[in-house]
């Protein structure tokens, strides 16, 4: 095999990390049960990644089961969190999110930022100014090497692959080489990720999506975004798109979206369609989104009944998920679920109604996440290209032809 | 390893046989390669499959690529069809359609006949004598090992790691243990499985889904269905829902579906519905969906208007596939693809409006299928089932908490 990196990159590395940082500290065996792969290869691995720093022997009594199945004991493996770790920026329209996370993407610092301006030179300056600022603190950390990987997330149609920012309506980018041009300025390796796309990764590592293999994540708020896992996976898209839950056409065809499509799901829920429709009900121009929440709380009808027709073309979007895919659980998070409670009955309703068969047994859990834990999904994106960082190349390149997945 | 059936139906014998089945010949490099398992799996694997016949040496020059690579020549493998085979029957309302296919999935022997009484006891009775008879066809055949494994399969809502059918509308069946009914019956494994599963199967092994990882067969007729192919595996989906585009609620939300719920795809475009509404607006309560297409294709505006309607339902269902999964290709497939012409000009119309970015890019292709390829299908999963037995247990099992999809 040849090395690509501090270990080999391979499916086996990236899995064995993995089953350690959500499930340690756990014995050889458990991992080997856990994985599939045979003790030899499980025994193997770890030795290669106990010898870069990434794991460790947890201290204690010797595993029970390693003692039964493997014939003589040994203690289990947990993550060597102090040995290295990541930084991760989220990159909102007018502020910056960062995390310094350790190796088990346990969080360590935590700061926003103001962006001033968020044209393009500018805003890869304050990330680059940021990341400066972050090294700084992590250099007090103590950790073994300092960290270096940084994890930047944005909404939009992002290139995971290279870097590329192909459309971030809410930023104005089009077109941006942000990896590239991030890395340059920080002379240390960039990994850009989708907003939501990491927050799942936070969410299949340290969150609700720990010990299930099928989940979607769907946020509301100023996009209506979705990512979703099947068997383990994040879904990309052969083309980068995937996860378009908002342009599905759920909604009233007379509607024309921002898309140029009609119907969307983000034409009638999103906030500035919510927005844009309170105003029209109530005639004030100068209605905030705080504002209209209120009202409807206090008992506008008007305005209740627009959060509420969102809530079902939510609910409807919801069912179209669970129908497609049959996900083991649903996740919604974003900021409108601050306002959830002016959704929800119009979201179960919707959802009871129109997800079919065994799919009503798909839960909705509402997660009401801080963006804090939007970074740390950069971070943990981060924390995949530092261990594992030919993962994406292996795993294009695999079961390419094979017609099954490996496990 | 404990060998649990013929091989040790780990994944990497499921990825080295599927790999050779669908490129073979192919040298043990290239396997390599494509799989991204280490030379010595590759090898280790390539001679158990070899021991137990299921893989053979091709004849003719060593390959290249292992005389360079490897360091010593060795001709490519190739998978032996003559070692044995499967027998594949599809059940429809009123036929069974069977197909006895090679180790290889090549199609032997092809049969229809006709099946009088579609009740559960004499359906189960059918498909048993159909099975005998496919069996004694394949007995002149000159196997190594006669084939016994039979893969059923029917529309509806199957439980493929049971063989349990929890609800088929088409044959009026519910709560059937179909699996062990007919295993009984034929004194053989059978596996069962949702058709269009098993044509989607048929699609990655040996149509237009080989080569590639991520992509959508979408079937339009009686009713309308989808199975969904992401980084090789078929979604199943966790509570065995999945690809349920039919009860996407694209349509009129003042249509209601025979589910219950409301705006279903279904509820527009499925064979009944063209009917009924063909019907109403011609006045002709003994039309045939034939009389329907040539009134059509005569120029009848108002039967014409309803295909086109139908046709725009299901291009946005395409395009919420598109939207949500971003696969490689949608395969659209079904009887109803006979009268394609009549729904093409709405469905690509509606999917170049719907489609979100690069989804534009998705190419649909339009397969007019014969039911023997659906058969072939059926003997896929049986194929699936002889040489790797354990590959759903193991599926399940594996990488439940890693969140990391091996390759």
């Amino acid at each position: 095999m040849q090395r690509s990196g501090p270990v080999d990159g391979t499916p086996a590395e990236a899995e064995v990390f993995t089953t350690v940082l959500t499930s340690g500290p756990i014995a050889r065996a458990d991992i080997a049960r856990l994985t599939g792969l045979s003790s030899a290869a499980v025994t193997r691995v770890a030795k290669l990644l106990i010898d870069e720093g990434y794991l460790e022997y947890a201290p204690g009594e010797p595993a029970a089961s390693d003692e039964t199945r493997m014939g003589r004991p040994s203690s289990p493996l947990r993550v060597h969190a102090d040995q290295t770790g990541s930084f991760g920026v989220i990159v909102r329209r007018d502020e910056l999110i960062g995390m310094v996370c350790d190796l088990a993407g346990g969080p360590r610092v935590a700061e926003r930022r103001p962006l001033t301006d968020n044209r393009v030179e500018p805003a890869v300056a304050a990330v680059a100014a940021f990341y400066r600022d972050l090294a700084a603190s992590a250099q007090r950390l103590g950790f073994v090497d300092p960290p270096a990987h940084l994890g930047l997330s944005l909404s939009g149609d992002i290139d995971h692959d290279t870097g590329y920012v192909r459309y971030s309506p809410f930023l104005g980018w089009r077109d941006v080489d942000l990896g590239a041009a991030v890395s340059r300025a920080v002379a240390a390796p960039v990994v850009v990720e989708n907003d939501v796309k990491a927050l799942t990764v936070a969410e299949q590592w340290f969150g609700l999506g720990r010990g299930i293999t099928n989940f979607a994540v769907v946020t509301i708020g100023t996009g209506i975004g979705c990512a979703i896992v099947v068997d383990g996976g994040l879904v990309r898209g052969a083309h980068s798109v995937a996860g378009e839950i908002g342009h599905l056409p759920l909604g009233d065809p007379a509607v024309q979206c921002h898309c140029g499509a009609h119907g969307c799901v983000e034409a009638e829920a999103s906030t500035k369609a919510l927005l844009d429709r309170c105003r029209a009900a109530t005639g004030r121009d100068d209605l905030t989104i705080g504002a209209a929440v209120e009202l409807a709380r206090a008992g506008d009808d008007g305005v209740r009944a627009i959060f509420s027709r969102a809530g079902q073309v939510i609910g409807l979007a919801l069912a179209s998920v669970a129908n497609l895919l049959g996900p083991e659980r649903v996740i919604v998070a974003g900021e409108g679920v601050s306002s959830y409670d002016l959704f929800e009955t119009a979201i179960r309703e919707a959802f009871a109604e129109q997800a079919f068969g065994a799919a009503h047994q798909v839960p909705i859990h509402v997660r009401d996440l801080p963006f804090e834990e939007w970074a740390r999904g950069a971070a943990a994106v981060a924390i995949q290209e530092l261990v594992f960082p030919s993962r994406q190349r292996v795993a294009n390149d695999m079961r390419r032809r094979t017609g099954v997945r490996r496990g």
